[in-house]
């Protein structure tokens, strides 16, 4: 038996070994074939690239009719024998193999979820742990790591720091509700303070805390230190809200640049979406093929066109205004000081500008508390960037960095300042200019991958009543 | 007045600037002292690396008497000038300002906690939203970065993909049972189901959730599909231990490998801590040299060492017999069975070996239920790189890749079956040999900064009692 050095599927396809060269692959079969001929054609494939390599088994092997022809879907082999050029259209090579050890079966082939078959996604997600041996959630989890390796590079490359912002937090930045508790407490003997509330202070951490909604108050105090931070961690939402756009459990991406404004935190995040969506294009060209072929026909065009053109920006008030000149239906009436619809945010990006728009400057009312108040009184410097196919994809602000502003921003939203000592402390010491935003990472790999539902979009989804594996 | 192009101070510093350009930069002020001649020397950091920027100010200046002569410890400033070779020694580069521009104050100056003079390590805790302003939470800021950027090239480069397992989980990897509850349900009118319990059925996920100990059998599910993954992100631990070792939460870097044996484990974690510390040497010597000045004067010579030579590898019967030969008196008994302890692990590597040491094969008595049991049936093929000045820092096994065995280690553990299905199926279907380990971010920022208490090598810590910011 001629064992060849061990090389990658991605590898092996690539041309970068010479035909004639012994090698050997080891993998999960996919499908296998047999010709008349007595040869066998195994499909395997080990996830290092879209693309399986095919196998040619000749009946003369020894383990051919014990075990070579009764491979299936699933089965991992080690496979060795020589490159060759294939003969088949569309695959550079394939191997000749000289032999194929047979490393794991499948218990009952019969009833092994994943067939060489369409699969419903309903279906895949009921089997998380298996759904990554298909090809869509192999090409999501490989495009998945593409993006987020791009985003980590965009920003090492510019000079920023990543900050791991805590997870378990005792803040809020939005003021929101919908945290989850995080506690050591017995719920059978809960401690309880004299009046008969639950007392805390004998919790772990000595009083309530929560999972995190955003990373960025935190990552402030950082960024008035060191200029240029992001965050790229989970933050979690309690929303009893069972859609195709919503997970408890997703990966947030929250840059935030000192002596910036508005319009340089806009140039920065149309910066890194171009960078990724072209890393994207450029590194898995595979993967976006298939998306392109089976899942949503735009996924490499629209990218393209992403990067075509600049963004276009308008502010917020010229943007009602547009949308009441439309002549559209809209179910959600358009009124100035009512925050923007999917359906706006669509019009907008896909009808009238046809590319990525930033939409700028929104009512003070609609806006959270830590947003720069601008001249008129009645706008924050806030920005969406919205995009056609998905609507709103980024969301930032300048900060208000003026404590005066701030406080009375608080007080507005009914925001006890006791709680936030340390982060006024910031405006107190050196306050500049600053600004961030917020990119939620699996709505980008649902763009990306032109996917339909976020569940796909990450490898175990949380959602209401759906936390297994 | 003259704008010159807005520079980072790294770069000012760098000599890629002629002198002679005029240029702004834009920080905080560390210091400020004035020179008899009317001349003042400020100190201006923009966090993008350890050394500040010397502005120097002249007297003429229009804001000198009213607000360059205030300019103290964490003012934020734009300062623009004239890039010029400096006259003092060890710096390369000044600024000759000609405007400098005050963009934030600090309230109150006595009280400012972060004052040019040295701050007990203790006393920052207390102020996490300022200590990234001083020299040493900057450094550590920037080669935590750069071991987290590292991290993820290194695995790039290599093939693998960053999978994203899940921080809510149902599941628990140890079968330990300091888990943190995630609940949403109301303390003060909890669900009961008919017997008295607590009616799980009526929580978020429909039953009990938990923050994750460990990403390694999702990770493995993934790892059977794509060949190369790897986990880096938030872990959690309800230890009540407040010692300079624990966090509550903290992140781990779990690699996992298919088709791979122990060895083929230790070269990887071996290639993954060289490829690391070259980079923080390579990429922040400016830090580096800091630590080894102030903090451990080894920093940047031991990791020089980690370097130089191949990791040892024995067995852990062989570290049993060279530590009972060893004549010391260690607090622990050392005996075959045992696990070993910090004194034993830092005597093997530091004593006996002098480099970093894998130990290899423990008994699988000490060892959890999903490590590959050995022929002799009495050790599993678990491994632990220890390292001189810190002991273990990287744990790792094969993984039990046969089902019948890892059913009979299941029961030994008197784990439910049931509720590893899902990982049992990836015994089923396909099984390959597969390895991996776990990597303590923060207990590798500890080790190479040389810093001695956990909570200093993240940003908000969180520990017993807090989880303040």
């Amino acid at each position: 038996m001629s064992e060849g050095t061990v090389v990658e599927v991605k590898k092996a396809l690539s041309g970068a070994i010479p035909a004639g060269t012994p090698v050997t692959v080891r993998g999960w079969v996919r499908t296998r074939r047999d010709s008349k001929a007595g040869l066998s054609f195994v499909a395997l494939s080990d996830g290092s690239c879209f693309d399986p390599i095919q196998i040619v088994a000749a009946n003369t092997l020894a383990n051919y009719a014990d075990e070579i022809s009764r491979l299936g879907s699933g089965c991992s082999v080690i496979a060795s024998g020589t490159l060759v050029a294939s003969q088949g259209k569309g695959q550079g090579f394939e191997i000749q193999a000289s032999a194929i050890e047979v490393t794991g079966w499948v218990d009952d082939p019969e009833t092994y979820p994943i067939q060489p078959k369409p699969h419903s996604l309903e279906f895949l997600r009921e089997v998380a742990h298996l759904r990554p041996r298909t090809n869509l959630f192999g090409a999501v989890t490989r495009v998945r790591h593409t993006i987020a390796n791009a985003i980590h590079r965009f920003f090492h490359e510019n000079g920023f720091f990543w900050v791991n912002t805590p997870i378990i937090t005792t803040s809020d930045a939005e003021g929101a509700g919908q945290m989850f508790r995080v506690s050591t407490l017995d719920l059978m003997n809960l401690p309880r303070t004299e009046r008969g509330a639950i007392d805390f202070h004998r919790d772990f951490f000595g009083r309530e805390a929560f999972l995190t909604v955003s990373g960025q108050l935190n990552a402030e105090a950082y960024c008035l230190a060191l200029s240029k931070v992001y965050t790229f961690g989970p933050t979690f939402r309690a929303e009893n809200s069972n859609t195709a756009r919503h997970l408890a459990e997703f990966w947030m991406i929250e840059p935030e640049i000192a002596f910036a404004d508005l319009d340089q935190d806009a140039s920065l995040a149309e910066a890194l979406l171009k960078y990724v969506f072209k890393a994207v294009l450029d590194e898995r060209p595979d993967d976006m093929a298939f998306f392109a072929e089976r899942i949503e026909k735009t996924a490499v065009s629209r990218l393209e066109g992403f990067l075509a053109a600049p963004f276009a920006r308008i502010d917020y008030s010229e943007a009602i205004d547009i949308l009441a000149r439309s002549g559209k239906a809209f179910e959600y009436p358009v009124a100035w000081g009512a925050d923007l619809q999917t359906e706006h945010e669509r019009y907008l990006a896909e009808e009238h500008v046809g590319r990525p728009v930033v939409v700028m400057n929104y009512p003070e009312k609609i806006k959270a508390f830590y947003m720069r108040l601008n001249d008129d009184g009645r706008t924050v410097a806030a920005m969406d960037v919205l995009a056609p196919g998905i609507g709103e994809i980024v969301g930032g602000a300048q900060r208000e960095e003026r404590l005066d502003l701030l406080d009375a921003r608080m007080a507005q939203f009914g925001l006890d300042p006791a709680h936030y000592q340390w982060y006024r402390d910031l405006r107190r010491y050196g306050s500049v200019p600053h600004a961030g935003f917020g990119l939620g990472f699996e709505r980008l790999v649902v763009y990306v991958c032109g996917l339909s539902n976020i569940r796909d979009a990450i490898p175990y989804p949380r959602a209401p009543g759906q936390a297994e594996y």
